[in-house]
């Protein structure tokens, strides 16, 4: 069991345990159903708030209370800040759950949440600080001995960028300091175009999030994304719930998500995950969060830290026996990690695919009604959704319908398992990337489990996708 | 890990291993898509058999192949062996799984598909024959040292009912040597009132079991119903899965189920299920069985031996992690147990709710068509269904649209998961008995865990149950 480590340059006095009796969940969709369940597993009552056109949504629905935030779109609703706190106020809730995506990332909310007395279900502010701005997240990683990648601070000028990148030797990615999740990044192959490429890509980076500030890091040419799960507590203790595999991804989209990697050697694994519980403790983190390390043969360096519950959350659950976003809600309240500072093995594996409304070929979002629908079931099959049969899927949000999630002793069966459940699902009325996983699922070297986070796009044949679909549409 | 023993009485050569290729499922609902998921898993092709108002049943969609077998009465299709034998002879299946009900412990059956040399996925038809006659079955197990209850072979007369009646001391309880599962039971408390009770259930065994056989046991006045789950091959060896506790009842059908049962002491929890292997072994048992006692206080005693899958299987396969379906597929090809051989020991708690189209209050089924339907999912539930919105339930068959299963650490936290699951629960157009559910999960004598097969029928509360049934039409 980890010692208990007070954070040496942070030193906090232990909070008081802080009652939670009313959680408002600041997010929609399949998210905002998980943490309803969560919190009324744990006897907690909840607020949904809702968009006009999610009205009918199964949060809203499902939710002890619900409140109306402001039309359509995200910025007038999900994203309304005043609104999202006055609906608290206005039902009394005394904690607020962000979800992912929306504002669960920026800490002006967590923030305004604190200082309106209501507990926020998530990480101190100014831990999302730190791991926003990307420099200082590597820097401090880098000061705590966790590995990171051959790179640099702020990009000064051309000619900085230019030597750094003769130092750190070619090919090298240019990224902005403020961005994250795979947006805004340029590879480099040839010094002499780096000027140029850092020209626009500070100007891209300025209007995508307010800052050009960009950095250089060595590209590696073959990686794999994996994470681990990380959790701690107030009181100075973290721990790890082993790692996920992400490296199925289109357009830095995660696609297909696995636990545990099936390549991770136990003791890759055990360093993997030190170095992620290390990271945590280096600021003195609490609450979930996710460290993204990039996977280079058998060497790993740390990419980013999500400090927040991540989509892709639910295979770690099926394979630890650990309802994280219990655990979460739990954490917030001040309690200790408890029964979470034991050493987790992979119990079997587990297997996400992410269904989506969209030309499971172009990728382009397609909203509207689904007209019949059929989720699987049986023996390891989880579904998180928020569909129904007639619900209509408006455009303004993210375009996942379904979270499909196998368990099985192994990773061979739990590809089988997938394959049956993915031929079980239906759903009509709205085109879906159903045949994409389809296909996915046969590929040689999924299957082998030997792929890196170009595979998918390198790989991707159409004709095969329009068959998957068009075999399904006679199924 | 426990011996290989040859059967004592019926030493058998090992049987060639069988190789199966296409499976026909002489079934139809729930089960019916329980088998094809195991075969898809297993990568075995699968028939569907169906009756004509079966027509768009998911089994038949999901199946490879299905073969029309007759008019909805059970009679004339799900019954009707010829024409399940010519659709496995049309289709070349070389294997056929009989499911629950319907064909599944007629002896006949299995010699009939063992004869056209198709394997059949169960156990041989002698042990279904053993099993099926209540007095051989109880005389089998005394022999080989499973307890069962102070009680009689066959009685001759009258008088003999009396002499042993007193003998064994009253309450007793009259049971048809042909009967099972509840049927045909009447109790007799006063002496003199044994002769004409002996009369009239004679005359009702007859009609209802074509055998008018009676035996006596002593009435226990709190059992409480717990089974074994066994698992046997071919080759001796015998093993168990652990017990489930199922004495929620009413009108002797089980209506929720758990695993394990939470008043078992871990000594009484290892002597019930020694008993039941050496219950299996007694008889040279092989494929998926389950051996029910009834437990009194500290004391069990064999009940009867179920020589198929049980409805309630799927507790089982959470707190084991074992497919049983799978496993019983790949045991009738002749494979020994092997990684089944192993103790098992409880993770976690399952419920199961059997979720029927019926008044919830007067038990009465209530065939009809569905015009909504949401099945709850997330973290820790699995749905067993057949249906989907639009079916139309047929009057024809058992009344069970689906099988609500949770699991998760404790029995506690899986209580408070299936409140939140039977909450989420929308099916509308047909009655159901989720508001029973509701109610159930409420109780405090459930909650505790302290009740007997009686709970149910003694304590429900028309009044409660149709509050329920009112918050759910408003929720």
């Amino acid at each position: 069991m980890p010692t208990k480590t007070p954070h040496p340059t942070a030193p906090r006095p232990t909070p008081p345990l802080r009652e939670i009796r009313k959680v408002l969940i600041a997010n929609r969709g399949e998210i905002a159903l998980r943490v309803i369940r969560a919190c009324r597993e744990l006897g907690l009552r909840t607020v949904a708030v809702y968009s006009t056109v999610d009205e009918h949504a199964l949060h809203v629905r499902f939710a002890d209370e619900a409140v109306c935030i402001g039309p359509g779109p995200s910025s007038q609703s999900y994203l309304n800040i005043k609104n999202i706190i006055a609906a608290a106020e206005l039902t009394g809730a005394d904690a607020v759950h962000p979800g992912y995506g929306f504002l669960s990332e920026r800490a002006e909310f967590a923030e305004i949440v604190q200082k309106c007395k209501l507990t926020f279900i998530g990480p101190d502010p100014g831990h999302m600080r730190v791991m926003g701005d990307k420099v200082t997240a590597r820097q401090t990683m880098e000061r705590s001995g966790v590995p990171v990648l051959p790179g640099t601070g702020v990009l000064t000028s051309a000619a900085h960028a230019v030597a750094e990148a003769e130092r750190i030797g070619l090919p090298v990615i240019l990224k902005a300091s403020a961005g994250g999740g795979g947006r805004g990044m340029k590879i480099v192959r040839d010094i002499k175009l780096l000027p140029q490429t850092l020209q626009t890509a500070q100007v891209e980076a300025l209007k995508a999030f307010g800052c050009g500030d960009m950095y250089l890091e060595r590209y590696v040419q073959s990686p794999r994304h994996v994470e681990v799960q990380v959790v701690a507590d107030q009181h100075g203790n973290a721990n790890h719930l082993l790692e996920r595999e992400c490296s199925v991804q289109r357009r830095h989209q995660k696609v297909l998500e696995e636990a545990p990697c099936s390549v991770l050697s136990e003791a890759l694994r055990r360093e993997m995950c030190a170095a992620a519980v290390a990271a945590a403790k280096a600021i003195g983190y609490h609450s979930l969060g996710t460290i993204e390390f990039l996977l280079d043969g058998d060497r790993f360096y740390f990419m980013e830290m999500n400090t927040r519950v991540q989509v892709e959350h639910c295979v770690t659950e099926m394979i630890t026996g650990v309802d994280l976003v219990q655990e979460q809600i739990r954490l917030a309240t001040g309690e200790p990690l408890g029964h979470l500072m034991r050493e987790f093995r992979p119990r079997g594996h587990a297997i996400e695919c992410r269904i989506n409304a969209e030309d499971p070929i172009k990728f382009v979002p397609q909203p509207g009604t689904i007209s019949a629908l059929h989720f699987p079931g049986g023996y390891g099959v989880r579904v998180d959704s928020h569909m129904y049969q007639g619900i209509t899927v408006p455009p303004f949000y993210d375009s996942m319908l379904a979270k499909l999630i196998v368990h099985a002793p192994d990773r061979q069966q739990a590809i089988r398992r997938m394959q049956r459940a993915l031929g079980e699902c239906v759903i009509e009325g709205i085109q879906t990337n159903i045949p994409l996983h389809r296909w996915l699922l046969k590929q040689p070297a999924f299957i082998s489990g030997k792929y890196d986070t170009h595979f998918l796009e390198a790989s991707l044949d159409p004709e095969a996708v329009r068959a998957e679909a068009d075999a399904e549409a006679q199924g």
